[in-house]
């Protein structure tokens, strides 16, 4: 899906938060000292820039307050919690919800988006603050999966939780203090994976309403996997245990 | 581990293959094109250059040979398929092996590393032609585990699988195509994993020697999981088989 933002500012917050923007167009003639430096960011990122007469502009426009510049921009839409919960509802299917806990890194967010994409997973939630959002990078490391896997940011990931809770849904989080490794626990029914940020692992209040702490066993000399494969593995168990034929 | 490469084209081959390098020193006054050409790709790679009198190059050369430049470098020696098939017995242990056949890119081997750490994996093999070997970035994305997973570089694969299959191993290769979920499978017991090729696969000679071709399922709109991952996924499956108290 494209989309477009407009106006010199717009213009700038998307190139400084490196959305994937497809395309600039800038209207002939305009040399504000913004519009410089919207060119020299794009420049930077690659971005092809066009430039064409201000009535095409005042066409493409939505807002008639285009300032001479608009990008086309990959549109990723955020999801509710609402959305993510009708989902396994209207296919009467076990929810399987992922709650990720401040994951920062691009290239995990968008891994993990994949696996997740692959198991079925119904949607993925991250709080609005101190986590990546859904940036080009994440984008291109999910491999399409984020047109595919629903996310929802919210400003609140305990307050979410107890809302699962009350729909009937098991809070299974990651952690290496973790009572029982995650294949010897039952993972069926409905499940939220809770998976932490990269070097803290999940907060403490978000810890202390996890129904279950499930720690996936590492025998090595390095006590640590990335995250986004500790989530696949998780993902992949909960996947085995509704569909194993044994 | 610290090692040293001495003289001009070895320490240039060095940088080609972006080893990781402590620290480069020169001696002071050199200024053939080539030094010039080392010192331009040094500063590309950030790598720290230190200017000492040509005496000090002669004490610490092994080679006599330093032509003016000596790079310190983290030295990632290969281990032989003898020695990893050693480890097993040694702990009288189930075999458990990877062979990555043609992994391309340096953060999937280094992630495949941090995980075989973490499951006991007792040897990497990978071949040593079209294959990313232990480079920097390797190293880094291992975060570690590159000094405590041996690899062997091999000149053809099928070879050591045959060598494998006589040592009762049973190989077992990642395909798509594979008749059973990887779960389903029997992988307890003496077990060579098989990862093919980011973008295709396994080779197919390589395939037609396997004793199970196995499929991880998806159910989502990508069909592809990344290569760590799918390398994970199936480690820890491995993992379960021999751990699990289920």
């Amino acid at each position: 899906m494209q989309d477009i933002i407009e106006g010199r500012n717009p213009v700038i917050e998307a190139l400084k938060a490196e959305r994937e923007i497809d395309k600039l167009i800038i209207a002939k003639g305009a040399r504000e000292g913004s519009i410089n430096k919207i060119v020299a960011m794009a420049k930077e990122q690659k971005i092809i820039i066009q430039y064409v007469d201000r009535q095409k502009l005042n066409e493409i426009s939505k807002t008639n307050n285009h300032q001479g510049v608009i990008a086309y921009v990959a549109s990723y839409t955020y999801s509710t919690v609402e959305d993510i919960l009708a989902r396994p509802k209207k296919n009467n299917e076990d929810a399987f919800i992922l709650i990720l806990d401040e994951i920062m890194d691009p290239h995990n967010l968008g891994s993990i988006m994949r696996t997740a994409d692959a198991v079925g997973v119904h949607g993925i939630i991250i709080p609005k603050r101190r986590s990546v959002g859904l940036t080009a990078t994440v984008a291109k490391t999910s491999a399409g999966a984020i047109e595919h896997v629903p996310v929802a940011r919210v400003p609140n990931i305990p307050q979410v939780v107890e809302k699962l809770k009350k729909e009937g849904i098991w809070i299974v989080g990651a952690d290496m203090d973790g009572e029982i490794e995650h294949f010897n626990q039952d993972l069926t029914g409905n499940i939220a994976l809770v998976i932490g940020n990269e070097g803290k692992g999940i907060g403490r209040l978000v810890k202390e309403k996890c129904d279950f702490l499930v720690q996936i066993p590492m025998i090595g000399k390095v006590s640590s996997l990335n995250a986004s494969v500790a989530a696949a593995t998780l993902m992949y168990e909960v996947y085995r245990q509704r569909y194993s034929n044994k």
